[in-house]
């Protein structure tokens, strides 16, 4: 019988990540999972990114000392400025964000190599994305926009429906009714899948859409050797405040019922 | 010549209470006032009330420590849990919150007693308006009703427009569109009042709104002896974090410039 693996350490300010978690699980169904949502402190997307670090190297802390043989930091928002950080201070195992593969399927699907990327107000003027797709390739043109309303909508479960649509157009049309448009649009935060039909609805055709989460969980199972298991492994939920709000937002990530007594609370 | 009185100091979780302030230093021109955003960890709506009564205790330490003379909770969430224990801690000068001099007004100014109230998360589940409305009048009924996503249209400053108004219509029409509607609508958030414009176009005709922010301040002016001067007071501004936010969010409240550099940062 051969030893079950650490499991996959995964955070984010706050429910969004469960997108990146859905994703992980998806590519990986055997591995386990510890998920930490620093609920009490959310959204770091309007914090400053000195701030933004610190919480991070705590959230790492938290899960590093339960024993995780991965970490996925899965908020665009701490991807940007923690990093360094938490890879000076953990050399033991592998540290993902979810900038560079969601970078590297836009540069790798882009024809024209004008890519558009949405995110939060930190993440976009950190400009993460933008040098991280400059980098990949120096003839790339990107056209970035923040859209902090996106998550309040997607946190509300205001997903779809005319609102959600009026939004995306509002946000959407000054970057893609123009001429010369970016062939290929980023989701740059883990609350923006859920709302993939109401940004559809508002792009040109042919557009292509790069989903982070969808990216971040391919760019961990290529860096790991996936536990094959013929059952599924186990989510382990933590959480710094309010269980019942976790669970009620979570769900709305997850595509799946969440329940508040599933979340232990954990202090930072 | 008069010594000048201490000032009056004022906290909210962010921007939302300036949109107090202001209707503070309309009512009392002649005082100073120091306003203190804990922005660090905005929002205090999606927290829960023993969160939320901790952050308020340590905003309350940092404005006595610099002399007040009274204290105004400009948070309806943080009202909402947080006066008994700054009462218990604080007995040197009067502490005002802003959901009893809102239910007040409501009382006051509804003729059929049927009254709604719109909120955060917090503000409406901790029922403290349900409350306040009840006991100044047993009869009075109170619909009530969370509106999150009106706090994040205020903040982007997307404040009038077909969204505001679509958000408003989904918001309120399942409240008024109905037989026997409320006559009178509360305001339990401070970053309402600059969507006043959108939620009037969502209302009935008739309908009477009651903005907490001026009725707050007139609740201060009648519980102090307000300096007279002939020169208008100062505002001290601090901050947990992130300054240019600050300035930016806050000048949509203020309704004028506010510079970055204004803006004290300190920590908690």
């Amino acid at each position: 019988m051969q030893e079950r693996s650490l499991p996959i350490g995964v955070f984010d300010s706050g429910m969004g990540g469960i997108s990146v978690l859905k994703a992980l699980t998806q590519a990986m169904p055997g591995e386990d999972f510890i998920y930490l949502g620093d609920t009490a402190r959310l959204p770091y997307g309007t914090k400053s990114p000195q701030t933004v670090v610190r919480y991070s190297l705590q959230c790492a802390a938290a899960l590093a000392s339960r024993g995780i043989r991965c970490l996925v930091v899965a908020c665009n928002t701490a991807s940007t400025p923690a990093l360094p950080a938490l890879r000076a201070q953990y050399v033991d195992f592998p540290i993902v964000g979810v900038i560079q593969p969601g970078a590297q399927a836009a540069v790798a699907i882009s024809r024209s190599l004008h890519i558009a990327v949405i995110g939060t107000e930190v993440t976009i003027s950190g400009g993460a994305y933008q040098a991280a797709i400059l980098s990949l390739n120096s003839r790339a043109r990107v056209s970035a926009l923040a859209c902090p309303l996106f998550v309040a909508l997607a946190e509300e479960g205001l997903t779809t429906g005319p609102i959600a649509e009026a939004l995306a157009h509002r946000y959407l049309d000054p970057i893609f009714q123009v001429d010369s448009p970016p062939d290929t649009l980023v989701l740059g935060c883990t609350h923006f899948p859920v709302l993939k039909e109401a940004i559809l609805a508002a792009l040109p055709k042919g557009v292509n859409i790069v989903d982070s989460a969808v990216t971040t969980a391919a760019a961990v199972k290529a860096l790991l050797h996936p536990t094959i298991s013929l059952t599924r492994g186990r989510v382990t939920w933590l959480a710094t405040d309010n269980p019942a709000r976790f669970a009620r937002v979570g769900s709305t990530f997850l595509g799946e019922p969440l329940s508040p007594d599933a979340i232990e609370l954990v202090d930072l």
